[in-house]
Protein backbone atom coordinates (compact mmCIF):
# COMPACT_ATOMS: atom_id res chain seq x y z
CA UNK A 1 0.00 0.00 0.00
CA UNK A 2 1.00 3.30 -0.78
CA UNK A 3 0.60 6.01 1.63
CA UNK A 4 0.51 9.92 1.18
CA UNK A 5 -0.52 13.56 2.24
CA UNK A 6 -1.82 15.79 -0.57
CA UNK A 7 -3.63 18.70 -1.78
CA UNK A 8 -6.19 17.87 -4.65
CA UNK A 9 -8.30 20.55 -5.58
CA UNK A 10 -7.03 22.66 -2.90
CA UNK A 11 -7.80 20.29 -0.14
CA UNK A 12 -5.56 18.34 2.25
CA UNK A 13 -6.25 14.96 2.25
CA UNK A 14 -4.25 11.76 3.01
CA UNK A 15 -4.04 9.80 -0.16
CA UNK A 16 -3.85 6.05 -0.09
CA UNK A 17 -3.47 3.42 -2.86
CA UNK A 18 -3.85 -0.29 -2.49
CA UNK A 19 -2.89 -1.89 -5.75
CA UNK A 20 -5.82 0.06 -7.65
CA UNK A 21 -4.89 3.86 -8.04
CA UNK A 22 -5.45 6.35 -5.29
CA UNK A 23 -8.56 6.93 -3.11
CA UNK A 24 -8.87 9.80 -0.52
CA UNK A 25 -9.17 8.65 3.27
CA UNK A 26 -10.73 10.42 6.03
CA UNK A 27 -7.96 8.61 8.58
CA UNK A 28 -4.94 10.60 8.73
CA UNK A 29 -1.66 9.61 6.95
CA UNK A 30 0.42 8.43 10.63
CA UNK A 31 -2.73 6.18 11.70
CA UNK A 32 -3.03 4.41 8.06
CA UNK A 33 0.55 3.88 8.33
CA UNK A 34 0.43 2.08 12.03
CA UNK A 35 -2.97 -0.05 11.13
CA UNK A 36 -5.82 1.96 11.03
CA UNK A 37 -8.17 1.13 8.42
CA UNK A 38 -8.10 3.47 5.49
CA UNK A 39 -12.16 3.36 5.01
CA UNK A 40 -13.55 3.71 1.29
CA UNK A 41 -12.98 7.08 -0.26
CA UNK A 42 -12.89 8.91 -3.57
CA UNK A 43 -10.56 7.49 -6.21
CA UNK A 44 -8.31 10.56 -7.57
CA UNK A 45 -6.27 10.41 -10.41
CA UNK A 46 -2.27 10.88 -9.90
CA UNK A 47 -1.96 13.41 -12.00
CA UNK A 48 -4.47 15.47 -9.26
CA UNK A 49 -2.05 14.89 -6.08
CA UNK A 50 0.27 18.01 -5.01
CA UNK A 51 2.29 16.00 -2.61
CA UNK A 52 2.87 17.14 1.09
CA UNK A 53 4.70 15.89 3.61
CA UNK A 54 3.33 12.83 4.79
CA UNK A 55 3.36 13.55 8.58
CA UNK A 56 5.74 14.68 10.94
CA UNK A 57 7.76 12.22 12.43
CA UNK A 58 7.46 12.56 16.41
CA UNK A 59 11.34 11.84 16.43
CA UNK A 60 13.81 11.44 13.71
CA UNK A 61 17.04 9.48 14.40
CA UNK A 62 19.66 9.86 11.27
CA UNK A 63 22.49 6.90 11.09
CA UNK A 64 26.17 8.55 10.06
CA UNK A 65 29.16 6.12 7.55
CA UNK A 66 26.50 3.44 7.32
CA UNK A 67 27.56 2.65 3.56
CA UNK A 68 30.85 1.24 2.62
CA UNK A 69 31.22 3.35 -0.42
CA UNK A 70 30.17 6.56 1.50
CA UNK A 71 32.98 5.74 4.26
CA UNK A 72 35.31 4.99 1.71
CA UNK A 73 35.08 8.13 -0.15
CA UNK A 74 35.21 10.07 3.02
CA UNK A 75 38.33 8.02 4.23
CA UNK A 76 36.66 7.31 7.57
CA UNK A 77 36.81 4.13 9.32
CA UNK A 78 33.98 1.73 9.20
CA UNK A 79 32.11 2.31 12.48
CA UNK A 80 32.26 -0.80 15.09
CA UNK A 81 28.22 0.39 15.89
CA UNK A 82 25.94 3.08 14.12
CA UNK A 83 26.50 6.44 14.43
CA UNK A 84 23.34 8.06 15.95
CA UNK A 85 22.94 12.03 15.26
CA UNK A 86 20.02 14.38 15.77
CA UNK A 87 17.74 14.82 12.89
CA UNK A 88 14.88 17.49 14.01
CA UNK A 89 11.42 16.72 13.08
CA UNK A 90 11.33 20.63 12.91
CA UNK A 91 13.61 20.15 9.91
CA UNK A 92 10.86 17.72 7.72
CA UNK A 93 9.41 18.69 4.61
CA UNK A 94 7.20 17.89 1.55
CA UNK A 95 8.85 16.35 -1.17
CA UNK A 96 7.58 19.40 -3.87
CA UNK A 97 8.63 21.80 -1.19
CA UNK A 98 11.35 24.24 -1.77
CA UNK A 99 14.46 23.13 0.12
CA UNK A 100 15.86 27.09 1.98
CA UNK A 101 19.57 27.25 1.78
CA UNK A 102 20.43 30.49 3.85
CA UNK A 103 23.67 31.28 1.74
CA UNK A 104 23.97 33.59 5.40
CA UNK A 105 24.11 30.42 7.38
CA UNK A 106 25.73 27.62 5.45
CA UNK A 107 28.07 27.92 2.40
CA UNK A 108 28.14 24.13 2.03
CA UNK A 109 24.66 22.80 1.78
CA UNK A 110 25.06 19.26 0.99
CA UNK A 111 22.44 16.07 -0.37
CA UNK A 112 21.81 12.67 1.21
CA UNK A 113 19.76 10.67 -0.58
CA UNK A 114 18.50 7.99 1.85
CA UNK A 115 16.00 5.01 2.71
CA UNK A 116 14.21 6.39 5.54
CA UNK A 117 12.42 3.46 7.76
CA UNK A 118 9.24 4.14 9.21
CA UNK A 119 8.37 2.67 12.54
CA UNK A 120 4.92 0.72 13.10
CA UNK A 121 4.71 -0.04 16.34
CA UNK A 122 6.58 1.00 20.09
CA UNK A 123 9.87 -0.59 19.99
CA UNK A 124 12.04 -1.19 23.14
CA UNK A 125 14.63 -3.21 23.15
CA UNK A 126 13.90 -5.47 20.62
CA UNK A 127 16.29 -8.01 18.59
CA UNK A 128 17.65 -8.33 15.64
CA UNK A 129 15.82 -11.14 14.42
CA UNK A 130 12.58 -9.61 15.80
CA UNK A 131 13.15 -6.17 14.58
CA UNK A 132 11.42 -5.91 10.95
CA UNK A 133 8.22 -6.48 12.78
CA UNK A 134 8.29 -3.09 13.93
CA UNK A 135 8.79 -1.58 10.79
CA UNK A 136 5.83 -0.44 9.17
CA UNK A 137 7.52 0.87 5.93
CA UNK A 138 9.80 2.94 3.96
CA UNK A 139 9.85 6.66 3.00
CA UNK A 140 12.46 8.10 0.69
CA UNK A 141 14.66 10.71 2.44
CA UNK A 142 17.28 13.93 1.65
CA UNK A 143 18.96 14.26 4.81
CA UNK A 144 20.45 17.62 3.71
CA UNK A 145 23.85 18.84 5.61
CA UNK A 146 25.17 21.95 6.57
CA UNK A 147 28.68 20.73 6.42
CA UNK A 148 30.47 23.61 7.65
CA UNK A 149 27.65 23.66 10.72
CA UNK A 150 28.69 20.19 11.23
CA UNK A 151 31.91 21.06 11.57
CA UNK A 152 31.90 23.92 14.02
CA UNK A 153 29.64 22.44 16.09
CA UNK A 154 31.12 18.81 16.98
CA UNK A 155 27.30 18.30 17.68
CA UNK A 156 25.12 18.14 14.66
CA UNK A 157 21.99 20.24 15.86
CA UNK A 158 22.45 22.81 13.59
CA UNK A 159 23.96 20.88 10.76
CA UNK A 160 21.07 18.60 10.17
CA UNK A 161 18.49 20.03 11.94
CA UNK A 162 17.63 23.46 9.31
CA UNK A 163 14.30 23.91 8.23
CA UNK A 164 13.44 22.20 5.18
CA UNK A 165 16.46 20.14 5.89
CA UNK A 166 14.65 16.70 5.67
CA UNK A 167 12.05 16.68 2.37
CA UNK A 168 10.58 13.24 2.95
CA UNK A 169 8.26 11.09 0.49
CA UNK A 170 6.18 11.82 -2.20
CA UNK A 171 4.89 8.41 -0.18
CA UNK A 172 5.13 5.90 2.13
CA UNK A 173 5.46 1.84 0.65
CA UNK A 174 4.22 -0.48 3.35
CA UNK A 175 6.61 -2.88 3.95
CA UNK A 176 4.82 -6.05 2.48
CA UNK A 177 5.53 -4.21 -1.51
CA UNK A 178 9.52 -4.12 -0.71
CA UNK A 179 10.58 -7.76 -1.59
CA UNK A 180 14.01 -7.05 -0.21
CA UNK A 181 15.06 -3.59 1.44
CA UNK A 182 18.72 -4.70 1.48
CA UNK A 183 18.36 -4.45 -2.74
CA UNK A 184 16.67 -0.78 -3.13
CA UNK A 185 18.39 1.76 -5.93
CA UNK A 186 19.38 5.05 -4.47
CA UNK A 187 19.57 8.00 -7.07
CA UNK A 188 19.94 11.90 -6.83
CA UNK A 189 20.36 14.37 -9.68
CA UNK A 190 21.33 18.22 -8.87
CA UNK A 191 20.89 20.04 -12.10
CA UNK A 192 20.16 17.00 -13.93
CA UNK A 193 23.16 15.59 -13.30
CA UNK A 194 23.20 12.11 -11.61
CA UNK A 195 25.20 12.55 -8.71
CA UNK A 196 24.43 9.36 -6.75
CA UNK A 197 24.09 6.25 -7.57
CA UNK A 198 23.97 3.57 -5.06
CA UNK A 199 21.82 0.69 -3.55
CA UNK A 200 20.68 -0.18 -0.33
CA UNK A 201 22.89 -3.21 -0.91
CA UNK A 202 25.90 -1.34 0.23
CA UNK A 203 24.64 -0.64 4.07
CA UNK A 204 27.22 -1.40 6.79
CA UNK A 205 24.28 -2.09 9.25
CA UNK A 206 21.24 -3.50 7.87
CA UNK A 207 18.12 -2.16 8.60
CA UNK A 208 16.97 -4.67 11.11
CA UNK A 209 20.41 -3.99 13.19
CA UNK A 210 19.66 -0.46 13.40
CA UNK A 211 16.02 -0.41 14.56
CA UNK A 212 17.36 -2.93 16.66
CA UNK A 213 20.52 -0.53 17.78
CA UNK A 214 18.11 2.49 18.34
CA UNK A 215 15.28 0.65 20.12
CA UNK A 216 18.46 -0.31 22.71
CA UNK A 217 18.53 3.27 23.75
CA UNK A 218 14.75 4.83 23.26
CA UNK A 219 11.75 3.53 22.99
CA UNK A 220 10.94 3.94 19.02
CA UNK A 221 7.36 5.77 18.37
CA UNK A 222 4.65 4.45 16.15
CA UNK A 223 5.87 7.20 12.51
CA UNK A 224 9.37 7.30 14.42
CA UNK A 225 11.61 7.66 11.27
CA UNK A 226 15.14 6.40 10.50
CA UNK A 227 17.36 7.45 8.32
CA UNK A 228 19.29 4.82 7.36
CA UNK A 229 22.11 6.78 5.91
CA UNK A 230 23.49 7.54 2.16
CA UNK A 231 25.31 6.09 -0.50
CA UNK A 232 28.35 8.03 -2.10
CA UNK A 233 28.59 10.74 -4.18
CA UNK A 234 27.68 13.27 -1.89
CA UNK A 235 28.78 16.90 -2.85
CA UNK A 236 30.97 18.03 0.01
CA UNK A 237 33.70 14.91 -0.61
CA UNK A 238 33.88 16.09 -4.70
CA UNK A 239 36.85 17.36 -5.84
CA UNK A 240 35.89 20.24 -6.53
CA UNK A 241 33.36 20.28 -3.75
CA UNK A 242 29.83 21.24 -4.95
CA UNK A 243 27.00 23.01 -2.42
CA UNK A 244 23.36 23.47 -3.38
CA UNK A 245 22.78 27.07 -4.05
CA UNK A 246 19.66 28.81 -4.58
CA UNK A 247 18.32 28.01 -7.77
CA UNK A 248 19.17 24.86 -8.56
CA UNK A 249 17.22 21.94 -8.73
CA UNK A 250 17.73 18.52 -6.68
CA UNK A 251 16.06 15.32 -6.99
CA UNK A 252 16.16 12.23 -5.21
CA UNK A 253 14.50 9.07 -5.70
CA UNK A 254 14.05 5.92 -4.09
CA UNK A 255 12.93 2.76 -6.10
CA UNK A 256 9.14 2.26 -5.42
CA UNK A 257 9.64 5.42 -3.16
CA UNK A 258 8.89 7.91 -5.61
CA UNK A 259 10.77 10.96 -6.85
CA UNK A 260 11.47 14.07 -4.84
CA UNK A 261 11.62 17.40 -6.73
CA UNK A 262 12.83 20.36 -4.92
CA UNK A 263 13.66 23.73 -5.66
CA UNK A 264 16.59 25.12 -3.83
CA UNK A 265 15.23 28.48 -2.82
CA UNK A 266 16.72 31.49 -0.92
CA UNK A 267 15.27 32.60 2.52
CA UNK A 268 11.95 34.64 2.33
CA UNK A 269 12.26 38.30 3.76
CA UNK A 270 10.69 37.07 7.31
CA UNK A 271 8.12 39.38 8.86
CA UNK A 272 8.92 41.12 11.88
CA UNK B 1 -1.19 30.45 35.93
CA UNK B 2 -0.25 27.10 36.64
CA UNK B 3 -0.68 23.95 33.98
CA UNK B 4 -0.76 20.50 34.50
CA UNK B 5 -1.34 17.18 33.47
CA UNK B 6 -2.01 15.07 36.85
CA UNK B 7 -3.86 11.73 37.77
CA UNK B 8 -7.18 12.56 39.57
CA UNK B 9 -9.12 9.91 40.97
CA UNK B 10 -7.31 7.62 38.16
CA UNK B 11 -8.46 9.88 35.49
CA UNK B 12 -5.83 11.93 33.74
CA UNK B 13 -6.64 15.41 33.56
CA UNK B 14 -5.31 18.63 32.38
CA UNK B 15 -5.67 21.43 35.81
CA UNK B 16 -4.98 24.62 35.61
CA UNK B 17 -4.53 27.36 38.49
CA UNK B 18 -5.69 30.48 38.21
CA UNK B 19 -4.28 31.78 42.12
CA UNK B 20 -7.67 30.35 43.44
CA UNK B 21 -6.61 26.99 43.44
CA UNK B 22 -6.94 23.95 41.16
CA UNK B 23 -9.46 23.03 38.69
CA UNK B 24 -10.06 20.57 36.35
CA UNK B 25 -9.99 21.94 32.64
CA UNK B 26 -11.00 19.46 29.27
CA UNK B 27 -8.61 21.41 27.24
CA UNK B 28 -5.20 19.77 26.74
CA UNK B 29 -2.27 21.38 28.53
CA UNK B 30 -0.79 22.36 25.58
CA UNK B 31 -3.70 24.45 24.39
CA UNK B 32 -3.87 26.11 27.56
CA UNK B 33 0.04 26.70 27.60
CA UNK B 34 -0.81 28.61 24.11
CA UNK B 35 -3.21 30.15 25.44
CA UNK B 36 -6.82 28.39 25.16
CA UNK B 37 -9.42 29.05 27.53
CA UNK B 38 -9.20 26.32 30.19
CA UNK B 39 -12.89 26.52 30.80
CA UNK B 40 -14.75 26.50 33.96
CA UNK B 41 -14.10 22.88 35.89
CA UNK B 42 -13.96 21.23 39.28
CA UNK B 43 -11.70 22.20 42.35
CA UNK B 44 -9.22 19.93 43.19
CA UNK B 45 -7.44 19.61 45.87
CA UNK B 46 -3.81 19.95 45.30
CA UNK B 47 -3.49 16.59 47.34
CA UNK B 48 -5.60 14.81 45.20
CA UNK B 49 -3.26 15.55 42.58
CA UNK B 50 -0.56 12.61 40.78
CA UNK B 51 1.59 15.06 38.51
CA UNK B 52 2.46 13.64 34.71
CA UNK B 53 4.05 15.03 31.91
CA UNK B 54 2.60 18.14 31.49
CA UNK B 55 2.60 17.11 27.72
CA UNK B 56 5.08 15.89 25.26
CA UNK B 57 6.93 18.67 23.68
CA UNK B 58 7.69 18.68 20.02
CA UNK B 59 11.14 19.52 20.28
CA UNK B 60 13.82 19.98 23.47
CA UNK B 61 16.73 21.97 22.22
CA UNK B 62 19.45 21.66 25.20
CA UNK B 63 21.74 24.34 25.58
CA UNK B 64 25.86 23.41 27.38
CA UNK B 65 27.57 24.90 29.50
CA UNK B 66 25.61 27.85 29.94
CA UNK B 67 26.38 28.92 33.48
CA UNK B 68 29.72 30.93 34.28
CA UNK B 69 29.47 28.39 37.94
CA UNK B 70 29.35 25.14 35.87
CA UNK B 71 32.12 26.26 33.18
CA UNK B 72 34.16 27.09 35.71
CA UNK B 73 33.90 24.24 37.86
CA UNK B 74 34.24 22.12 34.33
CA UNK B 75 37.44 24.32 33.50
CA UNK B 76 35.84 24.74 30.42
CA UNK B 77 36.28 27.59 28.29
CA UNK B 78 33.27 30.14 28.33
CA UNK B 79 31.53 29.68 25.07
CA UNK B 80 30.86 32.39 22.43
CA UNK B 81 27.61 31.17 21.38
CA UNK B 82 25.22 29.47 23.28
CA UNK B 83 26.16 25.45 22.62
CA UNK B 84 23.03 23.60 21.47
CA UNK B 85 22.85 19.87 22.14
CA UNK B 86 19.55 17.50 20.97
CA UNK B 87 17.56 15.92 23.84
CA UNK B 88 15.25 13.67 22.56
CA UNK B 89 11.55 13.79 23.34
CA UNK B 90 10.81 10.59 24.04
CA UNK B 91 13.33 11.26 26.84
CA UNK B 92 10.83 13.23 28.48
CA UNK B 93 8.62 11.81 31.86
CA UNK B 94 6.52 13.41 35.02
CA UNK B 95 8.19 15.13 37.61
CA UNK B 96 7.21 11.91 40.32
CA UNK B 97 8.20 9.30 37.68
CA UNK B 98 11.25 7.04 38.38
CA UNK B 99 14.21 7.76 36.49
CA UNK B 100 15.48 4.45 34.85
CA UNK B 101 19.20 3.95 35.39
CA UNK B 102 20.11 0.95 33.12
CA UNK B 103 24.26 0.63 34.74
CA UNK B 104 24.33 -2.33 31.36
CA UNK B 105 23.97 1.31 29.02
CA UNK B 106 25.66 3.33 31.42
CA UNK B 107 27.80 3.94 34.71
CA UNK B 108 28.10 7.86 34.95
CA UNK B 109 24.01 8.87 35.10
CA UNK B 110 24.48 12.37 36.00
CA UNK B 111 21.92 15.14 36.99
CA UNK B 112 21.50 18.69 35.86
CA UNK B 113 18.67 21.00 37.19
CA UNK B 114 17.52 23.42 34.77
CA UNK B 115 15.00 26.29 34.01
CA UNK B 116 12.97 24.82 31.36
CA UNK B 117 11.57 27.79 28.69
CA UNK B 118 8.20 26.92 26.99
CA UNK B 119 7.65 28.36 23.61
CA UNK B 120 3.88 29.84 23.17
CA UNK B 121 3.73 30.49 19.31
CA UNK B 122 5.95 29.44 16.21
CA UNK B 123 8.98 31.86 16.55
CA UNK B 124 11.65 31.97 13.44
CA UNK B 125 14.42 34.80 13.70
CA UNK B 126 13.12 36.92 15.98
CA UNK B 127 15.34 39.04 17.32
CA UNK B 128 16.71 39.38 20.97
CA UNK B 129 14.65 42.48 22.14
CA UNK B 130 11.53 40.62 20.96
CA UNK B 131 12.32 37.01 21.64
CA UNK B 132 10.35 37.06 25.29
CA UNK B 133 7.10 38.07 23.60
CA UNK B 134 7.33 33.96 22.39
CA UNK B 135 8.07 32.73 25.40
CA UNK B 136 4.76 31.09 27.37
CA UNK B 137 6.15 30.26 30.63
CA UNK B 138 8.57 28.26 32.35
CA UNK B 139 8.79 24.20 33.32
CA UNK B 140 11.42 22.74 35.87
CA UNK B 141 13.99 20.15 34.03
CA UNK B 142 15.94 17.43 34.75
CA UNK B 143 18.58 17.55 32.08
CA UNK B 144 19.60 13.50 32.88
CA UNK B 145 23.18 13.08 31.36
CA UNK B 146 25.49 9.42 30.75
CA UNK B 147 28.62 11.29 31.20
CA UNK B 148 30.53 8.59 29.77
CA UNK B 149 27.92 8.03 26.39
CA UNK B 150 28.20 11.72 25.61
CA UNK B 151 32.52 10.83 25.79
CA UNK B 152 32.07 8.01 23.37
CA UNK B 153 29.88 9.44 20.69
CA UNK B 154 30.66 13.04 19.82
CA UNK B 155 27.20 13.06 19.13
CA UNK B 156 25.24 13.36 22.48
CA UNK B 157 21.74 11.73 21.20
CA UNK B 158 22.11 8.72 23.56
CA UNK B 159 24.07 10.56 26.26
CA UNK B 160 21.20 13.14 26.41
CA UNK B 161 18.18 10.67 24.92
CA UNK B 162 17.77 7.80 27.07
CA UNK B 163 14.24 6.95 28.08
CA UNK B 164 12.92 9.17 31.47
CA UNK B 165 16.12 11.39 31.35
CA UNK B 166 14.16 14.59 31.16
CA UNK B 167 11.65 14.99 34.06
CA UNK B 168 9.30 17.57 33.02
CA UNK B 169 7.22 19.29 35.41
CA UNK B 170 5.10 19.23 38.29
CA UNK B 171 3.66 22.15 36.29
CA UNK B 172 4.20 24.76 33.36
CA UNK B 173 4.28 28.73 35.08
CA UNK B 174 2.82 30.99 32.67
CA UNK B 175 5.40 33.90 32.23
CA UNK B 176 2.98 36.59 33.84
CA UNK B 177 3.82 35.05 37.19
CA UNK B 178 7.58 34.85 36.77
CA UNK B 179 9.07 39.19 37.75
CA UNK B 180 12.17 38.28 36.38
CA UNK B 181 13.51 34.41 34.89
CA UNK B 182 17.25 35.43 35.23
CA UNK B 183 16.82 35.52 39.12
CA UNK B 184 15.17 31.84 39.54
CA UNK B 185 17.24 30.18 42.20
CA UNK B 186 17.49 25.62 41.09
CA UNK B 187 18.61 23.61 43.82
CA UNK B 188 18.95 19.32 43.58
CA UNK B 189 19.09 16.90 46.30
CA UNK B 190 20.55 13.37 45.77
CA UNK B 191 19.35 11.43 48.82
CA UNK B 192 18.18 14.59 50.86
CA UNK B 193 22.25 16.76 49.89
CA UNK B 194 21.71 19.77 48.47
CA UNK B 195 23.81 19.20 45.41
CA UNK B 196 23.11 22.25 43.59
CA UNK B 197 21.95 25.44 44.65
CA UNK B 198 22.11 28.09 42.09
CA UNK B 199 20.49 30.97 40.12
CA UNK B 200 19.52 31.55 36.54
CA UNK B 201 21.28 34.98 37.34
CA UNK B 202 24.61 33.05 36.24
CA UNK B 203 23.54 32.34 33.15
CA UNK B 204 26.09 33.55 30.19
CA UNK B 205 23.51 34.14 27.80
CA UNK B 206 20.02 35.12 28.45
CA UNK B 207 16.83 33.45 27.99
CA UNK B 208 15.82 35.97 25.43
CA UNK B 209 19.33 35.26 23.48
CA UNK B 210 18.78 31.45 23.40
CA UNK B 211 15.24 31.77 22.00
CA UNK B 212 16.91 34.15 19.53
CA UNK B 213 19.87 32.11 18.74
CA UNK B 214 17.45 28.83 18.57
CA UNK B 215 14.95 30.74 16.28
CA UNK B 216 17.95 31.85 13.99
CA UNK B 217 18.12 28.32 13.24
CA UNK B 218 14.50 26.49 13.41
CA UNK B 219 11.42 27.50 13.20
CA UNK B 220 10.93 26.95 17.01
CA UNK B 221 7.06 25.56 17.52
CA UNK B 222 4.18 26.08 20.08
CA UNK B 223 5.23 23.73 23.29
CA UNK B 224 9.02 23.27 22.52
CA UNK B 225 11.29 23.92 25.45
CA UNK B 226 14.66 25.22 26.06
CA UNK B 227 16.72 23.57 28.35
CA UNK B 228 18.88 26.85 29.18
CA UNK B 229 21.25 25.06 31.23
CA UNK B 230 22.64 23.79 34.42
CA UNK B 231 24.26 25.51 37.51
CA UNK B 232 26.86 23.84 39.19
CA UNK B 233 27.22 20.63 41.22
CA UNK B 234 26.65 18.31 38.97
CA UNK B 235 28.02 14.79 40.23
CA UNK B 236 30.38 13.70 37.30
CA UNK B 237 32.70 17.10 38.29
CA UNK B 238 32.93 16.55 41.83
CA UNK B 239 35.76 14.67 43.91
CA UNK B 240 35.43 11.97 43.72
CA UNK B 241 32.55 11.72 41.75
CA UNK B 242 29.03 10.71 41.76
CA UNK B 243 26.34 8.67 39.61
CA UNK B 244 22.88 8.07 40.12
CA UNK B 245 22.21 4.35 40.88
CA UNK B 246 19.03 2.52 41.57
CA UNK B 247 17.82 3.56 44.62
CA UNK B 248 18.86 6.54 44.62
CA UNK B 249 16.34 9.22 44.91
CA UNK B 250 16.27 12.64 43.29
CA UNK B 251 14.55 15.70 43.87
CA UNK B 252 14.90 19.09 41.85
CA UNK B 253 13.24 22.51 42.30
CA UNK B 254 13.22 25.09 40.65
CA UNK B 255 11.93 27.98 42.35
CA UNK B 256 7.85 28.77 41.23
CA UNK B 257 8.21 25.96 39.32
CA UNK B 258 7.28 23.56 41.80
CA UNK B 259 9.62 20.26 43.06
CA UNK B 260 10.11 16.96 41.05
CA UNK B 261 11.03 14.07 42.84
CA UNK B 262 12.22 10.89 41.68
CA UNK B 263 13.11 7.43 41.73
CA UNK B 264 16.28 6.22 40.39
CA UNK B 265 15.18 2.39 39.67
CA UNK B 266 16.66 -0.36 37.60
CA UNK B 267 14.78 -1.69 34.16
CA UNK B 268 12.20 -3.65 34.04
CA UNK B 269 12.87 -7.01 32.59
CA UNK B 270 11.21 -6.51 29.58
CA UNK B 271 8.29 -8.58 27.28
CA UNK B 272 9.52 -10.04 24.46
Amino acid sequence: MRIATARVDGVVTTVVDSGQGWRTSRVPALDVVTGADAGPGDQVAEEQLEYLLPYRPPTIHGIGLNYADTVAEMGWKTPTAPYLFPKLSSSACGPRDDIVVDLALTARADWEAELGVVIGRPAKSVPVNEAMSYVAGYVAANDLSARDLQEQDGQWVRGKGLDTFCPLGPWILTKDEVPDPQQVAIRTWVNGQLMQNGSTASMIFSIAELVSYCSSFFTLAPGDVILSGTPAGCGDFRSPAVALRPGDVIEVEVAGLGRQHSNISAPAPHEL
